[in-house]
């Protein structure tokens, strides 16, 4: 793993300091709301996605950072309008965007980041950057209305759940992969082969991330634990509780969780639960199944610093704590 | 007039037709809002000038509907999060999307018609008009944000309502009229005539629309009488009348104005200055300039049918009511 940090240590400054760049040169009412959720950490997993593929086809030009960082906010932009909707009042450990500037600052920040996404992506001249692009925001945009439409449901099953995580994760690093590619010029059965490692890892990035929900003190992830369960959101670990038939399932459990009506009483009882039943470590196991398929996609590459790094960024996605 | 209206008559049903078969294939959650939305009428005036411009070019190919229909739905983006933002309780004579679908559904059909928008332009693997699009976007969300940081300004001046209005509606009618000539693959030179005249109309456009504002009665235009006035929104016949000196100017008006706490007699007593100073006429006039301008860019364009319509559609701008 130690390549991985290293790479990362040293091409994290310039990524930050672009976005920073960026954020800078908006409007008064939206640039306060635009560096906090910028400068609100995260781990800049998409840019440096990109980064590692485009390196990864031997590219050696540096003008990536706009692309690269394009994932980036638009990504910035998804919280900014989901936390507001969610009435979510914390993100990354400090409090959400909407609570600190207002909603009118929080919406159009959210706009004007998804415009800015799309038009740092244009700045190539490549139609197929482009493309890669829109179909990556389109995508994005569908996948938070299936969440929120979908996921609330208490009898939501295993295919929905994955259609969800697909859509509002997995696409966009999907698309990172892609545009790396793209961007170095590499043929469509390179690109095809990046955007199913992409896929298959932000599917276990999210599976993971949901795993972590259940298992992880707030101070670790800055999240509450058992933070979907009290917002009523179904995800995998309590699929698998449910799917195995336990007394979760009674109706007066899924009227609560469906109207986020469930009593700290009901909610540690289902927390002990899925710790009992090691939902989240089987989650994890799911996960794992994944990570292996995206590692294989690499196996047509040629062998470079960053190729290695792909294959290790895939392992951390499993080993990460918060 | 009457060649504008026949070809209009004749345009329409497709353009409308290629909207809702769009929206169709949206998610159910905001499929119901980008249907209330679209249907709610509208000008339909950017795709129309995007297909008079293809045409003027001599471009006689049928798939022009993607990236002209592109730039009416984000318009139509932005009126969602608009009417939300404004807490606005009328669009176009029917009640705001937020009132009857919610808040959830209203801002995620924004954020889908906006990439949607985007998707639709990215469809012809032309980078040009990919960067127009996204520009135009950009210069959107910018133009928004504007409005809503300065408009509710009672000191606002002249300089800074220009800005505004340019780019919350003329950059988008420019950004229409050379993204015709874009995909009619005409020169930079042309695009720029085309550009030129778009933004020239834009501007006399949005002109004409806040002289209405203080003209119209509600069952004309859909808005009441002095709406903007009443939401605390500076326009230009409002301007006018500050610059004369009139009592308009007095603190305890500005102050009334800036909270929107005016009472129906200030609103009366200041709707009546303005139709004694005939400040909704001087707006109009003021729009008859950037008619001429706009019309004066068209010089250099080989006659035909739609040229003849692109002049029309300028003088049209100034003679409506609604």
């Amino acid at each position: 793993m130690n390549e991985l940090l290293i790479y990362f240590q040293r091409e994290l400054p310039g990524i930050n300091a672009f976005l920073d760049s960026e954020a800078d040169k908006l409007n008064g009412l939206v640039k306060a709301v635009a560096k906090h959720i910028i400068g609100s950490g995260g781990k800049r997993i998409r840019p440096m996605l990109t980064l590692l593929m485009a390196r990864a086809m031997g590219y050696d030009k540096d003008d990536y950072h706009a692309i690269a960082c394009s994932l980036e906010l638009l990504h910035s932009a998804t919280l900014l309008h989901d936390d507001y909707l969610d009435d979510a009042e914390i993100r990354r450990g400090k409090a959400a965007s909407h609570l600190v500037f207002g909603r009118t600052e929080t919406i159009l920040a959210g706009d004007v980041l998804l415009a800015l996404a799309n038009e740092m992506g244009a700045r190539y001249g490549n139609a197929r950057l482009s493309w890669l692009l829109a179909k990556g925001i389109m995508e994005t945009a569908v996948g938070e209305i299936e969440e929120i439409e979908f996921s609330k449901n208490p009898s939501l099953d295993r295919d929905t759940y994955m259609e969800i995580i697909i859509g509002k994760t997995a696409r966009l690093i999907e698309c990172a992969c892609r545009c790396g590619v793209t961007l170095a010029g590499g043929t469509q059965e390179q690109e095809d082969a990046a955007g199913e490692y992409g896929l298959n890892l932000g599917i276990a990035f999210q599976l993971v991330d949901d795993a972590l929900d259940y298992a992880s003190p707030t101070s670790e992830t800055g999240k509450p634990e058992g933070g979907d369960l009290k917002e009523g959101k179904v995800t995998l670990p309590l699929i698998l509780l449910m799917e195995d038939g336990d007394e979760a399932g009674s109706e007066a459990f899924l009227e609560a969780l469906k109207d986020c009506s469930l009593t700290g009483d009901q909610c540690e009882a289902i927390l002990g639960q899925v710790r009992e039943g090691r939902y989240s470590e089987k989650t994890r196991d799911e996960a794992a199944a994944y990570v292996e398929k995206a590692k294989s996609c690499l196996a047509g590459f040629a062998p470079s610093e960053e190729l290695t790094i792909l294959g290790q960024a895939a392992d951390f996605v499993l080993t990460r704590t918060k």
